[in-house]
């Protein structure tokens, strides 16, 4: 699978020869760079690229892609490869297009509460430029991704259920077309009518409709108050009742992170917490000083007609900060647990009344299994991962997780939810989305063919043919 | 413009026959429903269908299609008719699908906050029926609108500023295909990253690309504290520039309306409000009661800075509806001024630092006009709308009054902002979308081929051939 196919040989052997010379050193056909873009994190479906190719302008992945199209050669585009579904495997070979030198904040607009930057500027080296001006970027998937992978995959993550995700906060793209054309999608306004929504279509199209060269960003004012807060419950199903009596009040908290026992147990162990191995809920609150308190305050007493412990406050920035790198280490802290084992995620995401009985139904199904799978998860958006653990040397072990994931999706598209919350369909999903979307799957294959009539945007992802 | 080509006459007249052999009275023929199907709101475009039926299932609206797509006969989607951008004329005849007999709300779901109606369903029809839920639909642009018709346009309104528009707020889809088929797009959990964001991609679409038939939408808590105020100005620009401090802050404000004194005067006039005729902010603020308190302290110090009244409260629920429906009837106030002029409504929207700017800019631009033109808008999103009235009779005046539309939309659009806000492309804005979206205007196109092949649904709208 990892190869161009035959007939298209000579044409990659005469473009990579083009691209080496015109790009001199940022075209790369050595083989530890093209196995380092062959794949992201999580299950590795490897596929290695021709060509490794670092483009600085629009212009230049414009061109690029002019020139794969007219020899129908397979472009794919690379952020930082921490995606989990195989985004990045090159499936059928072609060029990569690591967009880590696009990497410029090209303006902030603090009075319009908004920015622009290139796809590959990272979530953190964003926040990092935004210091002093009292903004920042919310969305925060965990993993340190571009913005441009973050918007391909419609990405979200933990403050999500207050802010919203890639889809809420992108306001406009650059695109670079199939066709090697450079359009404009959206624009700077909070709203319009004018139009088809591209913005929306190329958000969450895992590059496969266009590459995304440059996104146009909503931002927030830092809040004027965070704190955050842990609880501890005696069961799940309290902990999972508390998030959705908080969200079926509305009440407007800004990260309601679960971590069942067996997370918190690694997370403990990983990351020197001093909680017990139980279920647990992490909130962050964001508001003026008096909302952040009532805020607290509403949550605190449902969770504790629902079994939960006194609050466990976290408000100086260090000890936040330090419960989140626990919580974004949750990947980590279960590998830890037993090395030379393989992990990957699984992403169901469920209306918000389902979301007991779905994680219940799962943790029994875990049991079943007698898998290490520990559960965690956006709750407040319905949203939960498990970190599926199994041993690479057997197969059986492997066939067994990836049965307990298929259960998942089918149980999440069961309850009116879906397969995938945030980390998208790569090549892991293509039938859970059919399971999913029925006969809207055509529609998409149609926009496909429409938009990419030759099949060499990151083929072999998304959409199936 | 308004008959079905010659060539597919005898066609069309087979279609009306077999239509009022299936649909009985529910297939209409009679000049005057046909008329009154043949346009919307303001500027007349009329364009009379040759038939108008009124489905009641998916299967009836698919059935119908089939058979249009199978003759080449146009379909249009028609809901109440409230649209102002000729969205519902029969350019080319054919069969208007009347949906107002498709009004069911087909279930809500108290614990999840959403619901799902049918597209005939208006806003005020189904806050109706969630009336002691809890819950309620915020999206409210004045008009008694249907579902399927604010889903089309992408419509938002005076709440938007808070609750989001239709993009924000329909979570899924049913729609007929071009070719007649049900597909059912997005679905109930709150984010999901399962393939190309269908929904989005028909809401705003204006029935060019499929007929959307059911939406499943979000639904939001009563809140518990809800008051409303009154704040007035010197001038227009300390009324602006109070609203860019307030959004700049990121005050929660549920709804911040502008009115010229040209338009409060207007108002003053038609709905008999003791105010004065100066430019005005109407506020409106959900939250609890601490909260609501708390914003408007904050708001009512920003407006003291920018030359603001005291703060008028409306708290009792009647006197909210006074004023906010004194602000709905902002439209018929001024028709209201000049008996037998005709108005339409200009629709720019704008990143909210160039507000002041473009709102200043196009206030000289109408008193150089002579033009009777009052300024009124969601001024919380960047979006206003001048109400321009002319003389039918003088058709110098009707072009003097599309210029100066014209000329508001090219300084939307040169300030990064977008000729509709909320209103829609229809068949006013084609010009307009090229000069917005330029390149990208082709993906539209490739989009519109790709799913409606044959060109038969609401053809001559929203993207240009």
């Amino acid at each position: 699978m990892n190869t161009t196919t035959d007939k298209a040989r000579p044409k990659v052997a005469e473009l990579t020869e083009r691209l080496q010379r015109e790009y001199g050193e940022r075209a790369v056909t050595s083989h530890a760079i093209r196995e380092q873009h062959s794949h992201g994190e999580g299950l590795a479906d490897a596929g290695m690229p021709d060509i490794v190719v670092f483009p600085r302008t629009n212009e230049e992945v414009a061109s690029i892609v002019r020139i794969c199209n007219a020899s129908r050669i397979p472009v794919i585009a690379f952020g930082v490869g921490t995606s989990l579904e195989g985004h990045v495997a090159a499936l059928y070979g072609g060029v990569c297009l690591d967009l880590s030198q696009m990497d410029r904040v090209l303006e902030v607009n603090e009075a319009d509460l908004d920015c622009r930057v290139q796809a590959g500027v990272t979530r953190e080296a964003l926040n990092a430029e935004l210091k002093g001006t009292g903004l920042f970027f919310p969305i925060d998937p965990g993993a340190n991704a571009t913005i441009g992978g973050m918007a391909s995959t419609r990405a979200s993550g933990t403050n999500a259920v207050r802010y919203g995700t890639m889809r809420e906060n992108v306001l406009g793209l650059t695109v670079v077309t199939a066709d090697g054309r450079i359009v404009h999608t959206g624009g700077r306004a909070r709203k319009s009518s004018a139009g088809y929504d591209l913005t929306r279509l190329f958000v969450g199209a895992e590059g496969t409709l266009g590459i995304i060269t440059e996104v146009q960003l909503r931002l927030y004012g830092l809040p004027e108050a965070i704190s955050a807060a842990v609880c501890q419950f005696g069961d799940l199903k309290g902990a999972v009742d508390t998030v959705i009596v908080a969200m079926q009040l509305g009440i407007p908290v800004a990260r309601i992170e679960l971590l069942d026992d067996a997370q918190m147990d690694a997370c403990i162990r990983y990351s020197q917490l001093d909680f017990e191995p139980k279920p647990t809920l992490f909130f962050e609150f964001h508001g003026t000083e008096a909302g952040v308190r009532e805020q607290a305050e509403m949550i605190e007493s449902i969770a504790a007609d629902h079994g939960g412990s006194r609050f466990q406050w976290a408000s100086a920035q260090e000890e936040r900060s330090k419960l989140w790198k626990a919580r974004h280490n949750a990947y980590y802290a279960v590998l830890a647990l037993a090395p030379g084992m393989q992990a990957f995620a699984t992403d169901a995401c469920v209306p918000i009344s389902r979301l007991t009985e779905c994680v219940l139904e799962t943790q029994a199904d875990i049991v079943e299994t007698g898998l290490i799978a520990p559960i965690v998860g956006h709750v407040g958006d319905g949203n939960f991962h498990l970190v599926v653990l199994f041993d690479p040397a057997k197969p059986e072990e492997r066939a067994k997780a990836e049965g307990l994931a298929a259960r998942v999706s089918a149980r999440a598209i069961r309850m009116g939810g879906t397969c995938t919350g945030e980390h998208g369909i790569g090549v892991h999903k293509l039938d859970a989305l059919v399971a999913e979307h029925g006969d809207a799957v055509s529609l998409m294959q149609a926009i496909k063919r429409a938009l990419d009539p030759n099949d060499i945007l990151n083929p072999g992802k998304t959409v199936p043919k």
